[in-house]
């Protein structure tokens, strides 16, 4: 926390921006059975953070997010998701930056507040392009990252909770599946975003009462013994849970 | 949304405040079988609005919520919760308060980004004491509400399918309901809150295999033919559903 980060004053991240407000980006994906989370550096000698910047005076947050995603890590067409404010006056500050062309250190508030933003992308399809920062970007196991910059590691643990409680509202799960799949590999994904062992047939039952997957005629190949059947979403079902959530059977 | 709203300068509402940071709070409570929210005036000629107001600037959002409700209505003890930000460019001016004794004007921002944060109160425990700005206030049905100020129409809107999406997480129910409680009782408030119908069956088996409910062996008294059994919450169970939220059977 004590280490010093350079950063380029000149750079896009401080025009016209709102010095106390800030965006932080949680990029999650599942890659090697595990939940991962893309962090970055600003310079090779910093801590890993998580991709984020300052909302410009004229800039709606969601829109600062996807910009900010953007210029960072070169990723675009994201839905990321609104999910928690961190605001405890300690959590950043700007002395804890080398900014070397200061032109007026009056204009820096003493606290940045930090909206959070979460979203879930399919790694294969995934491509890091590096952004116009060209920065060293990995995916990190949540369980195992390393040591973060200023609050970055409560904001990924927060966002984990908040796409846990995601998942029974939204199919979210849609972009990380394949267009058909079947039932084991659909509890595969939820066991690991929610971080225990679910019960086969309970599990079934829930995600069909949730009527937006269709069975298909056809059943999974190359299974060695029972081979079982494949879904894929009902397009429409799917829509119309999207936008009004899912229901629990009540 | 044209109309200016006067505004004493001097008042506790802009000292030491971060003028781009508000909070807004939507204060539930369900009375005559509908879902009210508080409504507020500044001053007796403003348009209705939620009880809101600057952020300290070394100052925890949360406690600048409660600190703001208590101050405007004189509410306390309130577990407030953070939902949403709104921070569309237009939300909200500066232009439209009379601001008195204005001494730079300066120093206010363009806009103001607001942080949205709900509650659900029980009607009969409360006590709305009159804060020290001695506003009127009102509970307006949600579904009839007057023209508010700003986008708090909006707002108020948004904190709803906040509210309805809670009720699935965590058993915000319990402030709302006596010791003891009926099915028929429990039902009737899920339903006033999402707003439609639900089968009297599969409601409650939903609401058992939460298992956060005690069955007694005492029945409803003064009620005309079955008498439906009374039920109260486990305390263990509650306060661990609470912490971990409650799971859907999977």
């Amino acid at each position: 926390m004590e280490r010093r980060i350079n950063v380029d004053y000149s750079s896009d991240l401080f025009e016209n921006a709102e010095l106390n407000l800030s965006v932080d980006c949680v990029i999650f994906t599942i890659k090697e059975d595990s939940l991962r989370v893309l962090l970055t550096k600003i310079v090779p000698d910093s801590d890993w953070m998580l991709p984020g910047g300052f909302i410009k005076k004229d800039e709606e947050a969601d829109l600062a997010a996807n910009r900010i995603l953007l210029l960072r890590t070169g990723l675009s067409d994201i839905y990321l998701q609104q999910f928690k404010i961190f605001s405890d006056p300690g959590r950043f500050s700007f002395n804890l930056l080398n900014i070397d062309e200061l032109k007026d250190k009056s204009c820096f508030p003493d606290r940045v507040i930090s909206i959070g933003y979460f979203a879930l992308l399919n790694f294969e399809s995934l491509r890091i392009t590096g952004g116009l920062l060209k920065e060293d970007t990995i995916w990190a196991d949540v369980e195992k990252m390393p040591e973060l910059a200023f609050d970055h590691h409560d904001i990924v643990m927060d966002a984990r909770e908040a796409l846990k409680k995601e998942l029974f509202f939204r199919p979210i799960a849609y972009n990380l599946l394949p267009e058909k799949f079947t039932m084991p590999e659909l509890q595969k994904l939820y066991e690991i975003i929610l971080d225990r062992t679910l019960e086969r047939s309970s599990f079934q039952k829930r995600m069909l009462k949730w009527d937006i997957y269709e069975r298909l005629e056809e059943r999974k190949e190359g299974v060695a013994h029972k081979r079982p059947y494949l879904y894929r979403f009902h397009p429409e079902k799917y829509h119309d849970a999207l936008k009004k959530g899912l229901r629990f059977g009540i």
